[in-house]
């Protein structure tokens, strides 16, 4: 995953949007309406205005998509900050709280991890304003879908709690999804440990590496991500109901817990990296004894008949290689090789070597 | 030991609790009621509501096992947040205290370690109310019996300390089962370290990448503990009496203690994981010092003899090999190999190779 | 990139300037003179001082290059204090912010890389008085055309923003330049990361020595950065208008996400020298095998076929070699010879080096 | 050193001592009543209370020894709390101060290392009454005898400085005994950086890992015991005095030092354990490189000379090794290996393998 | 150079001075009497008080060398404290502010490196009283002759400074010192990352451990060293007036700089130490590769040759080594070893070994 992509030229006037977007898939406005009485719902057409809010009602404006022009329009009639806006479209932003008069930013990171164990990042930006929260994403996706489900089924306090309270659901339903994907982590680092601790591959190097990676990219977006959770716990805003803060407080949990994970796979990667190293290393030592076994016990013997090979003339000396015409020559010399490797293979025994 | 391992879906209402929880061994709730003038106790069945608190008594629910709708029934009856009730359920929560009006709920982790040195973790959930406290665990075990003997002989403060002190007396008990773990894991890094200095084993590499993962959940719970405690004894909550709180101070203490010696620990092994790679190191050097010296002293030497064992026709030509025919050719050879090998041996000796 | 040059002889009084500078290519001071009416530029001479504050037109003195006197001739013209100035001249300063009564001063670091990687770095240095902003950077670039070129289009609020606003478009501009830097190191980061997963050469060891020491050189320069802007948006100088403060809390986070870049980079990088010392050691692992593998096959063969080249006399005695009379010595040879080789690479199938 | 040993089974009551205490030797009671006008010391019985405190005379009980019982019983007669009864008893407390109304509890580590450099610690508790100084420690020995030498000359101001200077000397005395460790320890580093340097053994790698070992004792030791000196300092207890504030200052100075010195030291053995490593894998180059020079030169030229050791009939044809029937066949073939060493040495000489 | 070295016995009485000091030079006591009128100095006798301050005129006790007793009558002449004293005379102390009700008690280090590299280290002690002040070093030296210079020739405001903006002038002095230091270490890097990127050394290796020590041993001085001018600065004693607090910003600022520059060094000896140990890895991976290339290419063809040495008897059977009968037997060999030799060389080149 490619940690940061620039987006704009150097010395740009502040809040200027990218010029040329990303090509994407076409955005969509998902408008829901509900209140204590009822929901209504529906897409909310590119070239009109949302409805404006009212008391009781709570107006929730879900963008999937990023189409630069229409969320710049959207952002206008809403009276969204030229900073804000920028910061909706260029994604990569660190997770962050900006407490404005009237409104908060709020920015979060939605992690997915697929069946190929690649992780996958996608911005979640979070306006609330009074009686209304704007939440957009950077593609379509059924992220939203179970805060939906209960938006329309009515159950709990979701109708009831107002703006605040549909934002913290937005927000747990986001931090949730880190558990999969820190599950699935878990998963990938057992199967690892398991492999280096039997047999270690070159696979397992590049995954500990991937691991390694993804576990840096979520660690740079949790921790941030729970400060700002504690810091809109500890806002003053009136954006955030009392009631709310009780259940703020455990989304921040979750994101500590969260870290917490990391924090530790982090150390068992690295444990994990010291375990393969060493696997290597002890690999190699063995590779090393079976050559210098090998090695050390023929290479004398080789000497031996090599010896025996030599064409000095016999009949020119008494003195030349008498061993080859003795009696019992080729059967000593079996004899002396075979103690040569009792010998040595004693050494290596007792060496622990074999 | 696993990590984590998720248990809800993203995206659920909040207190959720998890709908097909893991089968376990049924649970128990006993019930013990004492004051300074006596105690009853009892196990309390699953359709019976616990008994109203009384001034002067002190109602203590100990909660063995998981079922998860007895305990969400008994959170009803004893009108406890469903957040806690959550969080009791769903084990793997930090070591944390969450300060209620009328109520203090307490997460710990009790260790334990096994004959074959396997770390178990489980979950203690603490609930303490005006008069009441409720403990609650993953499965039926001994753990609290020290506690139960003691308010059964009467002896010390406990029976008339209340709510806050059998708390304390609980947390008591959790905090000092981490030592007897951590002598096992003194005693097994002194195994290690014995078996590496004298000679590394796979088997020790294994043993250390097990501790060092072993250590690492330990201070991921111990950390959040020791800071849980403190808060507990800085809380000004009123359920929680003066005089408990300097024993509080004691068991903070502990936990401090206990945290410094897993940092020692954890410093220790990353010591003895030097250590076993240079070991490997140094072996892989003997080794090839081993093959070195072998192969150094007798390929010269076959070479030598290859020279001689040459078919090179001395009648066609006097220059064709004449020392094959002359008088003490075979004894000089001899010689000059003798000669060869005394030179390596000297120049190995010098270099302290052997 | 040499992080370090030392200018002066130790003890020296405070605020000398440099005595024998470095010869450097001519300074070019630019006066811009604008307000919401209109705007008026040109270079100034280096013997007229610059025109006075008015209230409602800001000055803008661009020095571009290091003629010591010249600068030092300006600084009394502006009245700016000696340490000041001595630290404009002085280059090498850490990112840093100075209140003084009636003027702030500010120094950061430009960063570019050009095409062969190579990071250069340059001090800019801003000095805000009422009414006029002085900004001196070692060298003539455009770095600061963009600015220039929106104060001459006019549009937005730079031209009615003041001193403070104009000093922040600078700030916004030298921040903004880390991006592409940072852009380029990724891309850097990610073909080393290919090339080291598929086969490390010498030249990536070089490579990723040189981005650890550029990301090091980068986070000492942004470290202090951020948090200098923070100060100064925290500042209660009046020369910053409190609508500006809003504009540097945006360079503020752009530096804080820039650190951020550059912190998960250094641990990429750390990851990779992992990966190219694991690679290494599996590298060798394989040649050691090839080695091992080839040696045990024929050493073995080598010794035996040398074991029937040995000239004992078989006329000598019936002991001595009679193998080789048999009828069907050569083929048995032959054949215990495959045997041997097949039992060894059958040894090596099942320890998996083949 | 083993750095924590169990000393009570889980759940026992707070303040239990322990029941089977290990066997030492005699507990001795040192009692010393000293004043301006005088001194009188000697050895208290176990069954005999200590004298009632008077104005201007200061009690210095200094107990040598554990005897759990003798202990007790001292306690009870001082009005000493049970909690700092038990922390005196089972040693192995980190450096702490408890500041209790009418009392102060001090625990510190006295270290020294003998002659065969084995790091040896000892818990010494120091208890502060008005009027009064409970010193105990571990075994008998004359770590306390500077003091009571200086008392008993009665210069300085130890004689009129009350409990509160005395429990400073004592403090005083402990730290300063870091030193000489801290002493050694250098020593030690010198002798391994010197013989590492010049060629690492066996025993240097255990002698890294020992004092690795020891340095994490010291320096869990000497970290809180800096802490506890500032708050002792920082302590607004009336027991010690205005004046001897600043000496405590002074111990505090060199506890710091201490602990500065331990984290050099530190650093240092790890930058030693990097200078083993290299050293070795430079070792094992070394090697390599004689083994790969010798088979290198001597491989090719066995196989030439066993190519001219072949058999073929050069009578079946002219084609089969006519070599070796030509006039110069031997002496070429000679000039052809001179010729091939002296190109492989000058190959080896360019690459600078010699 | 030597970190620590102990200077007296434990247990002594506090403010002791060493009773067997080192053996050093002769001590010098320069004294300069200085105001805005005028100028006079000389060497005090060691027997001759120093004569009393007056208004408007400073004092400056420049001691050079160690004479203790010289130093301790000095101290007892100008009323310092005990402890001050032990101080300045046990050196090795920590840089380190004390701020007395008429005196602050300064310690810094001085360092300077020589032409061998060899890092030199030197206490600096500064007293600065009203109207005086006192500075001693270890050695005579010229090491203050710049602020001599400055004093006799009146310019800037040293003559008017006052006691405060003298120490404030030494202590600048003593820092710029650092920036030689550390530029030499610069160089000393750059050659280092040259000559271990082109080919490592032995030397490299010892040079990278003096680095890494020599760092070491800097930023334990210069990191209280900051805090100490820092706490210097904000310091409310009347003896530093409220100009000269302008100044010590600028020396603090240049002790935050010289950290920095020693951070990035050390992190620079760390990634040069990873660099060292990648290129001894990747040298005897080449190494490696050689000895692997010739021994598969040779040992193969030693076997072959060695097979037809062989002398079984080919008239006993006509299947004893027919093929040393054959009319293209030799050629057919040589072309065999040709085509084993290509294959080998192709599977080289297709792995890139070759």
């Amino acid at each position: 995953m490619r940690v940061f992509k620039q987006t704009h030229a150097p010395g740009t006037s502040p809040g200027t949007l990218p010029e040329r977007p990303r090509p994407i898939e076409p955005t969509v406005v998902h408008l829901v309406r509900y209140g204590l009485d009822g929901i209504e719902e529906g897409d909310l057409p590119a070239d009109v205005a949302p409805p404006p809010t009212r008391a009781s009602v709570t107006n929730w404006l879900d963008v999937q998509g990023h189409n630069v022009e229409q969320i710049a329009e959207l952002g206008n009639q809403l009276d969204i900050h030229k900073l804000v806006l920028e910061d909706v479209v260029n994604v990569g932003q660190r997770p962050k709280i900006e407490d404005y008069d009237d409104s908060i930013f709020i920015v979060l990171d939605h992690f997915a991890m697929d069946d190929d164990s690649i992780l996958a990042k996608e911005q979640v930006s979070i306006v609330i304003q009074r009686g209304s929260v704007l939440s957009a994403r950077e593609r379509q996706s059924g992220l939203f879908d179970p805060v939906l489900q209960r938006l329309r089924l009515g159950k709990g306090r979701i109708r009831g709690g107002g703006a605040g309270y549909l934002a913290y659901a937005l927000m747990d339903t986001v931090v949730d999804h880190l558990f999969p994907v820190l599950d699935r982590v878990g998963d990938l680092l057992e199967e690892l440990e398991e492999s280096i601790l039997e047999e270690p591959t070159k696979d397992d190097r590049a995954m500990l590496h991937h691991l390694k990676r993804d576990l840096l990219v979520l660690r740079k977006s949790v921790w941030p991500l729970r400060d700002m959770l504690r810091n809109l716990m500890l806002s003053e805003s009136s954006l955030m109901g009392d009631e709310t803060r009780t259940y703020l407080r455990d989304v921040a949990d979750h994101a500590a817990l969260a870290l917490d994970i990391i924090e530790t796979y982090r150390e068992m990667v690295s444990s994990l990296n010291d375990l393969y190293l060493s696997s290597i290393s002890n690999r190699m030592n063995e590779v090393m004894k079976v050559l210098t076994i090998i090695a050390t016990i023929f290479i004398p013997l080789s000497f031996v008949v090599g010896l025996y090979g030599m064409n000095f003339d016999s009949q020119a000396s008494p003195w030349n290689m008498p061993e080859l015409g003795w009696y019992w020559g080729y059967p000593a010399v079996l004899l002396v090789m075979l103690l040569m490797v009792s010998g040595l293979l004693y050494y290596f025994r007792r060496r622990r070597w074999i």
